[in-house]
């Protein structure tokens, strides 16, 4: 009875992609605009979403031996400049600090739009002993990042994440830490937010500004292009030999640290709404819902019907289900339509005649489909069920999604047609050369996204620019 | 055997308690400082304590019926003239962009120094109808005011927070939010933090800028100074003017909305340290302490020891206790001056003999006390209670101290010796004006720390103007 109640708030997915995802942010009332662009207001709704991925990740971080820190707002100028790389990078898009209560300031102050270059002044000055390797830090903070074409959640001026920053004695340890947190963000995605992914390395031209490998996790939206959703960087000793941080090791020599950092960002949300959403609105996985399931009553006025749908809530209460009651004036239909369009995952609908009969029935949001169950001691434990099973579900149909969007070809001349029509990633050789990948931007509008090293076959040759290939690579049209 | 034996790395409290304190928060691993003056560093162990503060306050504003939001962290400087009061308070200490990626911006950018200008915009957005109200919102976030004289947790020109911000439509409803949020800074001090408090209003010189009334949960620390350790605001309907926040109410009339702020900060952590700690360094108070039990091992070259020492810490996880083995090579006497240097609130004790004969020593803190107890399945339980004793006796130590640095008088030639002397608060009587107050604080450096209305007895006067007295007052030096 409610499909299509209040659809007509948002455009159709099919008809202009930009503008559901923004009707979305706006209706679903994950986010506002606020008069400084770029910079967004995350309303509850939104936050609570990024409160759970944040409570999920931090939980591994600090399972795999990280702490949390905080680290100053602001940076000097001089400080972010100590790394060459870094600051060409980063001070394009840099937030200046030129006054400061009375004073004009001498050495300028940037708002951090990483933190790469406090953390290696602080371990300069932490580490002087392999005792007090490794240091494994984490931040959850904003930055700021000065952007001139912005959307929510996906590329604005500020936006939230967590940074971590690490130090290790040998390289073996950086790398195999680099590789860890990457794979954090995997299962982050894969078991809390059912995205599947593509991963690899970043090639030189799209690795972080400073880092010796960055691998990438980069997730497929509905309409065809990309999003990089997190990146883990391997360091090497570049951050070390700028800021001296040299220990003693075992065999009492001094030695420069390896460094590793890795990121991920309230782009997630985006990356939810993008994979998962239809054109009722928000669709989302269980586990990342704030409500998780909301009880419906029907005909309300009705008694003990209200009485029955607080009992029921409160028996999945306790067994740790997020769940409200919709005990609003408004009409059923009109409560199913906003359900959908927050995306929440289950719907209990419970009537006089269901409670009289010792049933209710539940909804699923991602694909529509309704039961009636038993109203006993079961039901928490049959939507615990019902919510594994849309997880299931939701992550198969965008494993799909991914599968039959990754196109391997060899032949150049067809890049256009993939990229315009089906969209999605182009899989094919790559001789290692940048020219190739800045010919395939130029040409089509696609970047590489990642590349597994050394893993093109004997014979293969690049399509690009027909020499041998060395490597395979992934390009897309990217967020 | 391990007193005094790490000691000597701080500096006495009664020889010299400013650089006790600041040595504590270096020794104990609180903080560090940055380059730029003002804004530390809040390493792992600082911030563990600050994420059980978060933790606790926020379950309960939860519980309370607020959500998290989070909103940007640049103010347009024309947005925060909007009310009178609140810039003439703040703008002398703001940090200012004036720089954003290569372009110099028209109209300069604050960081926040407080948000309620945002979230005025925002509400005045979101609230239509009496039907939206209350709003409560609340953000966790660090904010910037430019300071002079600087100290750690104390006064920063960064720090870390959280501000809470509603609307009502009632002032009755509004001031009981007020009252509401300041009663859960109580609890916080009170049941985690084991500290107590005098509450009451701030005076019109003392208030903040742009609020009608402002409570306040007052500290004293070991020294008999007074830390100003939380704020809730009522604002009346000054911001709601500023901003234009109105509603249509039932009675289809248009009116201004109620408004409150209320915030508490990493200050707290500096309460911590002042009111709890002694010579041997930081002692905490269990039920914030990032680590509660450290287990020592004694002689753990000998077979069994270590095994026996994880095997208690796996039993007391169990139970819920955060809870280490310090199995580094360093002596036993060596831990446990670290162990108190961090103030580790229970210190368990394990040899070879205590092993055979059944049993391990049990350590407070707070008191230094040992005691010998079974090891056998009830020991969980025994350390939870001795946790919770410890709580007790930390709470009633600090209530005693508060008791006893009251001085009610109404003789203002004493004023000075009191300060001098015992310090703490002068509790006495006052007309109200505030030329008196500035006659207190010239005369003896202390400020009024908060009143209470329409106490004073018939007969009283103020013991600085010898006029007819209205109010209890309680005057102090403070941070
Ligand atoms: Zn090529
Ligand atoms: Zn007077």
């Amino acid at each position: 009875m409610a499909k299509n109640f209040k659809n007509d708030a948002i455009t159709s997915r099919d008809e202009n992609f930009a503008q559901w995802y923004t009707d979305i942010c706006r209706k679903a009332e994950l986010m506002d605009y606020s008069n400084v662009k770029g910079f967004i207001i995350y309303l509850p709704y939104g936050f609570a979403m990024w409160e759970q991925i944040k409570n999920f990740m931090d939980r591994r971080f600090k399972e795999t031996g990280h702490s949390n820190v905080y680290m100053p707002m602001l940076i000097p100028e001089s400080l972010l400049q100590k790394e060459k790389d870094h600051v060409e990078g980063f001070a394009p898009e840099c937030a200046v600090v030129t006054r400061g209560g009375t004073n004009e300031l001498e050495d300028p102050l940037i708002i951090r739009p990483t933190s790469e270059t406090l953390f290696s002044e602080l371990y300069a000055k932490q580490v002087k002993s392999y005792r007090d390797l490794p240091k494994l830090y984490n931040q959850w903070c904003s930055v700021v990042r000065w952007e001139k074409t912005t959307r929510p959640f996906l590329r604005g001026s500020e936006f939230l994440w967590q940074e971590g920053h690490t130090v290790h004695a040998t390289e073996e340890e950086a790398r195999e830490e680099t590789l860890r947190m990457r794979d954090i963000y995997v299962e982050t995605c894969r078991d809390l937010l059912a995205i599947p992914l593509i991963t690899g390395r970043k090639t030189e031209k799209e690795k972080f500004a400073g880092a010796e490998e960055t691998y990438t996790i980069e997730a497929l939206m509905h309409d065809g292009k990309v999003l990089q959703s997190g990146t883990s960087h391997y360091f090497g000793q570049g951050f070390a030999k700028a800021f001296d941080i040299k220990f003693l090791d075992k065999d009492n020599k001094q030695k420069y640290i390896y460094q590793t950092s890795w990121g991920a960002s309230t782009r997630l949300l985006g990356a939810i709404i993008m994979v998962h959403g239809d054109d009722n609105g928000l669709v989302l996985p269980p586990r990342v819902a704030p409500t998780q399931v909301v009880i419906v009553p029907i005909q309300s006025q009705k008694p003990g019907v209200l009485d029955k749908a607080y009992e029921v809530k409160a028996q999945l209460e306790k067994a740790g289900i997020r769940v409200s009651v919709d005990d609003s004036d408004k009409s059923p239909g009109f409560k199913f339509a906003e359900a959908e369009m927050k995306g929440i995952p289950v719907r209990i609908e419970l009537g006089p005649r269901d409670i009289e009969a010792g049933h209710c029935v539940i909804a699923k949001r991602n694909d529509g489909t309704k039961t009636t169950v038993d109203l006993n001691d079961e039901l928490a434990n049959t939507v615990l069920k019902t919510m594994d099973t849309i997880h299931e579900e939701m992550y198969a149909k965008a494993e799909e999604h991914l599968r039959t969007h990754i196109t391997e070809t060899n032949d150049y001349s067809q890049f256009g047609e993939i990229l315009d029509t089906k969209g999605g990633y182009i899989k094919t050789n790559w001789c290692g050369d940048q020219e190739c990948e800045l010919k395939v931007k130029e040409d089509y509008q696609a970047t590489s996204r990642c590349y597994e090293p050394d893993e093109a076959s004997d014979d293969a040759v690049c399509p690009c620019c027909g020499k041998k290939a060395k490597h395979i690579i992934y390009y897309a049209r990217a967020y």
